[in-house]
């Protein structure tokens, strides 16, 4: 659709009734300029962890189904609350839930996929001049049921929204500025980057980057959905993410520091074909997301994996990973929470070796070991001892002229 | 469907997670008393009053369609944990918002009107043993809108999924234990009424005995649901609410004493045809319910019509009696919110002159002034000053030895 942005704002932006004023006016202003809008929200402040723990307190395991029902309830006060405030503003507006948008998922509650989204209703509701307020973070699957989409589902939500309608360019308001060349609460002179490739910002992303969930980059990355991440309390201008960034010779686009990890290692796997490939499906199969992978023979016919994983899956991960080691008749399984991940992300990381040396002989200069190593066509991640990572960082955003 | 009963708890039923606790132990006894069980929820406590009180603060006149979508996650958010307290508890359980459930109304938002009910997927989880939670109050209309239905709305979603699900029996859980001959805070001797007809129970709903709307009573008596009227806080047996009442030559079965009314008059309408129903046609277009209506001739060819509306909705009757008056000519327009109405209901009320003399004599005895009066098959109404109703509520209980 013509002149088309859709815009996301996110549980921060919409914490209480005087925000929701100040988000309504915002979106007015973007239809007055001439734009359709579609503006997808989360739920206000902490009412999903409220939600959560109201569950929690009368089941220790909650069914997923229900659990999924009760924090779609999040959204669609939020929803409903907005029209109310844009309809009182003078304008024409209309709150859709998940279902009401069409957005049909996959049947995992809490992580489902975005399969499909019928859009005959969204664009009728536009084509007769309304602003559209869509639930964030919610569908149904195809029984009717709500879900939820997991960890980035209001971004995702927003960029699919964007790419279905096929917008000019999707807005996410969040409570930072944009994208900074490194966490500026632990950099203090690190710089807001005016724009990024998908590539770039989903390496920083996968990376601890907060901004933007990788899931959401992706999808965008896929359809080419023009991003601008931006503060929903100021009127600067942020950060653009697109396909194709000026070339200006830039090296090394940011810094990044995950501590959210947690390192799993199985040692004295017997060396058989196949053997690796069977930990790390049962891994999928547990809808556990592996990071970095490292594979060595320890001695003849003995491997030893190890692998990081987000830390709120360590449990998860570790049980899967005995459950693997008990059935090779692997020696034993070892895991470490003191770990992070140190990366240095862009587009000249690999075809300019100057960085990676570079990036090692730092640490190496910090006396920082380096546990586990990582690279892609524009990043370097090693695994570092916590203790250090902030330090490195640091010392890493001065070294590289940032 | 056989042996199958639809329960409905009521808001305080479902106030606070330990209630909740309760409310699902009393459906898992039904349950396995070898009843199938779908229940049909309220929103907990207080929670609806919040939700309206939050769209009030953004906007004076908040539009209904989102005001409904709003109001309906109260109910979303108890079926839920509903629904998780009793799965905790071992058992089987789905929850199914209005929309799930196939509950399509009217387009009339807030006072929205159920036209039919999709069974399939309410009798599919049935027969997989499922016990089944509903969400009260609320619907669907043809666009895949959310509507709610008013007041008496959770009731008449009860009554109609039994009627639609053909149940042996609709149990009502609310907080007394059961239809009373008097309101028993203001008459302490009245007795609870161990079964009465629909008609009966109809005109007690209508004269403001609050435990079940009227709404649903006329619908359970259309499709000839018997109801049960309990306490959801003991064990004790209530009020059975059918068709065939076992004849105890029972004259009176009860007085009530609704406060909640607002009499208007119109003076000095212009005699001409036609225009009482032109007054009365507008009222219904606006919605509002006329109760008790008198015409009477004042001098030639000039009318005063007087009636009576719910409190809440004298407002907005005012306004459209106004707007009639001057149309027509009318003199001026009255209204009295100092009055209340005193009924006496039973199947003997008409058949028997005894009752209606014996009825304005206790009023006479009082020395209270009969402002109108109306009768049907089954009840002798008046309108009396507001200050003296209690009064002679209690003395018109002891007159017919209740």
């Amino acid at each position: 659709m013509k002149d088309l942005i859709v815009q996301k704002y996110g549980g921060s932006s919409v914490g209480d009734i005087e925000k929701i004023q100040n988000v309504a006016k915002r979106i007015i202003k973007t239809k007055k300029s001439g734009k359709n809008v579609v503006v997808v929200v989360s739920a206000m402040g902490n009412t999903t962890d409220e939600l959560i723990k109201m569950a929690y307190s009368i089941s220790d395991r909650p069914i997923e189904r229900e659990l999924d029902a009760l924090l779609s309830t999040g959204e669609q006060i939020s929803i409903s609350l907005l029209a109310i405030a844009i309809e009182n503003m003078g304008h024409e507006v209309i709150s859709l839930t998940g279902a009401q948008c069409g957005i049909i998922t996959s049947n995992k509650h809490f992580k489902a996929r975005i399969n499909e989204i019928n859009t005959q209703r969204l664009e009728s509701e536009l084509s007769q001049g309304k602003i559209v307020i869509v639930a964030g973070f919610q569908g149904i699957n195809k029984e009717n049921d709500i879900t939820t989409l997991g960890r980035g589902g209001s971004d995702t939500t927003a960029v699919a929204l964007a790419a279905a309608l096929k917008a000019e360019l999707c807005q996410i308001f969040t409570d930072v500025e944009g994208v900074y060349t490194a966490d500026p609460r632990i950099v203090p002179d690190a710089k807001l980057i005016s724009e990024i490739s998908y590539d770039e910002i989903l390496e920083l992303a996968s990376l601890g980057v907060k901004v933007l969930h990788p899931r959401a980059v992706e999808l965008a990355g896929n359809h080419k959905v023009p991003i601008e991440v931006r503060s929903s309390f100021t009127e600067n201008k942020g950060t653009l993410i697109k396909e194709e960034v000026k070339m200006e010779k830039v090296l090394i686009r940011g810094i990044s520091l995950d501590e959210n990890i947690g390192k799993i290692s199985v040692l004295e796997v017997p060396d058989k074909p196949g053997i690796a490939f069977k930990l790390f499906s049962s891994l999928a199969e547990a809808d556990i997301h592996v990071d970095m992978i490292v594979q060595n023979v320890n001695r003849q016919s003995v491997n030893d994996i190890t692998f990081t994983v987000a830390l709120d899956e360590l449990q998860d991960a570790i049980e899967v990973a005995q459950k693997f080691a008990f059935e090779v008749d692997a020696q034993k399984v070892l895991y470490d929470r003191g770990v992070s991940k140190l990366s240095v992300v862009g587009s000249g990381v690999v075809a300019n070796a100057e960085v990676a040396s570079k990036f090692f002989e730092t640490l190496f200069q910090l006396g920082i070991n380096i546990q586990m190593i990582s690279t892609s066509e524009i990043k370097i991640s090693c695994i570092i001892d916590k203790d250090r990572g902030k330090e490195a960082m640091k010392f890493m955003h001065q070294k590289f002229n940032m």
